[in-house]
């Protein structure tokens, strides 16, 4: 058994390696490649990946994990072994149903998609990319047949990303948080609006990424393991547990944009920087799902980043280090703009609150696309209508409308979009439970800029897990409970209330909900 | 035949894309990589390494050359084709007689002894890594012992660098070379020692960065295909004829360390972005050998580089960036500093003229080692005693002494050093060649820093070409002779004649030498 265990995890590990390497060819090219070398790393990207699946989808792993099996289910479930060996089968049987001529002719497709969404986007001109979006969807539900036996069409695309969730669930979750979000916005949006110009001043870049490199370590990201270079569009990605690099943008007349991002990208790295390193090289090595992957970057970037505690210790540093743009401007002018809540046109740009309804959108219109009950080429105008029911404004344009996200243009249409609200909600109910754990953590934001609490609550409860458990078994182990909103719900009005002065809602809330999280008892 | 040879080059694609990518891995080790990434970066390149090699000696490999036998011997043998086939099977018949469990062994040992270099050298400790050397002598006789047939037992790994040479080759031309040299460096080091003190100040690392690469991209270093970044160890790297990169160090305190290994690697760099793009990932687009690629580097950084006509137009240029450091120093005395001949330790560190010594050392006890005619208990002793009988100096210890490359400590011996001095030569013969076809080439320097008649010239009869012909045979067909020290040693008599005022020689020399080459007569 040992050595039909051992040649299993090699197998595994020149798979993770050649990734590994396909995944340095993504980041050079995004940060330092010479652009005369487009077109060669397109082709070695791609050389790699199929290398990488191609072993991954060899008939000996299958062998090896059929002959384990007696082994595994000998193991106590928790183990590492049993882990492992869980997590490659289930990725395994995933990885040999899709035809490696299939994947190809997606990949190909896909590129070209991508090629010609990126010149019909500018142009406005949907026209131009629909044949191309049609033959997506096609792949799309073809995809997901190679998978029959679904409840929904979009579970197996969901289940990528998510794995451990369905459409039904999604759906129901996201229409729960539905009826507490809209009259949220209403609220909110019915106000004066926060005004944000102190951070549209000029701001000297080197400054911006000094700033926030400062705040990444006292977060703990630890830079003997990890980087930050600059990208178009920021990214965490990891070569190993050892070197886990982090990217971001910055704008020189906007403050918000390179810190937001480094420490959403922030919260990703800690997660992967914190798992266990005897995990190193195996499929335990990365975070469990989409969802619980992005509730780190949201817990790091909104909980704790735009929290007036957290400001309330450095905002003054960031006044010394841009006085002459800060100096005059008061904690709360600022505390209030970078929460600044609106409806605005841009998924990517949205604020908090409002973020989730362009999520909902995309993926509600994702299920009807699927399943058959919306068509490629009503979806412009499907689109503006529902955006307007949500948003109150309609899409000047296509542009910033239906052609705004890369995702459908360079991918598959199903399972990309829930992940961002998922984490969102769980953003905060990983965060309560940590302050059940530890009542001083907001104090010692507050107070010292300590953040190694929250970092090592998370660490033990969750980041050193990496793959092992799923997202409802990490969920339910980590904050006894399942997935649930009810944090998220407490905190947004708990905040925003504040913020906003809306009639029954305060910092009290939140507090009183972390207080007596899960079951409804102080502890 | 068509189907067979696309099948071919669709397989050594393959090849070249993992090949790239463990490039890529290695350069990013020596650039960006966090020190936690190593370990696991050690192991990610061992694993692509591996990949390629198995990808290369493939049967199917063979059997594709096989049938293509008869197609290949139908071909011109200038084709691209035909150069492709023969180039493929040379590679793919050396790299076959190597058996994989051979190569995955030295790369341990060497890897290990590698390590305990990195503390045996600043221990001044041979002792502790002559049981290592031992093994790595074993090795290399064994390595060598897979090409039975050879005259010389370091042909193997000489024509793994240097195909077309062997060791009597290479003996016989070090030794005239030698003849020449010794009296050579004789005269100058008894002359007054060069001033090189305008070097020793202080110059801001941005400003020679900034420099060197204005030089580079006035060269012809095309910058879309290419980028410059910071290393212990300069090296040129290319991910694709698209993607050519460079690599130098600065010392604050020492002008000659960037600029000049700038101009070095530009030098190399040219050689790679000036292949034929047809060759593309296929084994032609990479340079010939390790003699000619060293000849590219070396024309570039001395030849151009530390002549006196360069300077007349760029020491404005440098003086105007250095204004405080340079102001007052005089071209001459500049040109003198940057030409300073003198007996020194360190190879890496040596002038032109001495360094083709070191070199021959080197490469005389790597011949006496692989012989069994040196045992490596005796080589600190024999180091020295050689040492100073070429170099009138004797080395205080062994960590600069036979310590000080890092070539037999993570590598086989033999082979390895040949190549440096081969290319100072090949350097002078080619630049004789460009010159008596275009005799403006000096005066376009000197009036306008122009060089792209001389670039130019190199890439109609050298760059683009790759390794389609073998060194003996680009030699030839670019210069109209087969390798030769004349020039080489035209070009150092009247270059340091001038400088240290020798009797009989003079600028007159190398003019007249160069205009009546190859073959005695005026064009």
């Amino acid at each position: 058994m040992e050595t039909k265990f051992q040649e299993l995890k090699n197998r595994l590990l020149e798979v993770n390696d050649i990734s590994s390497a396909a995944g340095l060819l993504y980041w050079d090219q995004s940060t330092y490649m010479p652009p005369g070398g487009a077109a060669a790393r397109a082709r070695q990207t791609a050389t790699l990946g199929r290398l990488a699946h191609e072993k991954f989808t060899d008939p000996t792993i299958g062998k090896l994990l059929d002959a384990l099996e007696a082994y595994e289910k000998s193991l106590d479930y928790d183990s590492d072994a049993a882990g492992l060996l869980r997590v490659a089968r289930r990725k395994y049987e995933r990885a040999i149903k899709i035809p490696a001529k299939f994947t190809a002719e997606v990949a190909n497709h896909t590129s070209e998609s991508y090629q010609v969404w990126t010149e019909a986007r500018p142009a406005n001109d949907f026209e131009r990319v629909r044949p191309y979006l049609e033959k997506t969807l096609e792949y799309s539900r073809q995809a997901a047949n190679f998978f029959p036996g679904y409840d929904h069409i979009a579970d197996p695309h969901i289940e990528s990303s998510d794995y451990g969730m369905k459409a039904e669930d999604v759906s129901r979750v996201f229409a729960e948080l539905r009826q507490e979000l809209v009259p949220l916005v209403s609220a909110i949006t019915s106000q004066e609006p926060a005004d944000d110009s102190c951070l549209h001043q000029h701001f000297p870049e080197e400054k911006q990424l000094a700033f926030g490199l400062e705040v990444a370590e006292q977060f703990g990201y630890d830079m003997h393991r990890g980087r930050q270079d600059k990208t178009h569009h920021p990214f965490m990605t990891k070569f190993s547990l050892g070197d886990v690099r982090i990217t971001t943008r910055t704008k020189e007349n906007f403050l918000g944009d390179a810190l937001f991002s480094t420490l959403h990208e922030t919260g990703h790295a800690l997660y992967e920087q914190g798992i266990c390193p005897d995990y190193e090289g195996t499929p335990l090595a990365r975070g469990t799902s989409s969802g619980v992957h992005e509730s780190q970057s949201r817990l790091w970037e909104n909980l704790v980043g735009r929290s007036r505690g957290f400001w309330y210790h450095f905002y003054p540093k960031l006044q010394s280090v841009f006085s002459e743009q800060l100096g005059s401007v008061s904690k709360d002018t600022f505390n209030r703009a970078i929460n600044k809540v609106e409806r605005s046109l841009i998924r990517t740009n949205a604020d908090e609150v409002t973020y989730n309804l362009h999520v909902m959108l995309r993926f509600d219109l994702e299920l009807a696309m699927l399943e058959g009950n919306l068509e490629i080429r009503d979806l412009p105008e499907v689109w503006r209508e529902r955006f307007e029911a949500d948003f109150g404004i309609a899409p000047p344009d296509d542009k910033d409308g239906v052609l705004q996200d890369v995702h459908w243009y360079f991918g598959l249409i199903g399972g990309a979009f829930q992940g961002y609200t998922l984490g969102n909600i769980l953003g905060a109910q990983f965060y309560a439970s940590a302050f059940k754990a530890h009542p001083e953590i907001p104090t010692e934001i507050r107070r010292e800029g300590k953040f190694s609490t929250l970092h090592n609550w998370l660490k033990e409860n969750l980041y050193q897990h990496g793959s092992k458990y799923t997202a409802p078994e990490i969920i339910e182990r980590a904050t006894g409970s399942p997935l649930s909103i009810k944090p998220y719900i407490a905190y947004l009005h708990s905040k925003y209330g504040e913020l906003y002065d809306l009639d029954g809602c305060g910092p009290a809330q939140w507090t009183e909900m972390m207080e007596t999280w899960p079951d409804g008892s102080a502890s």
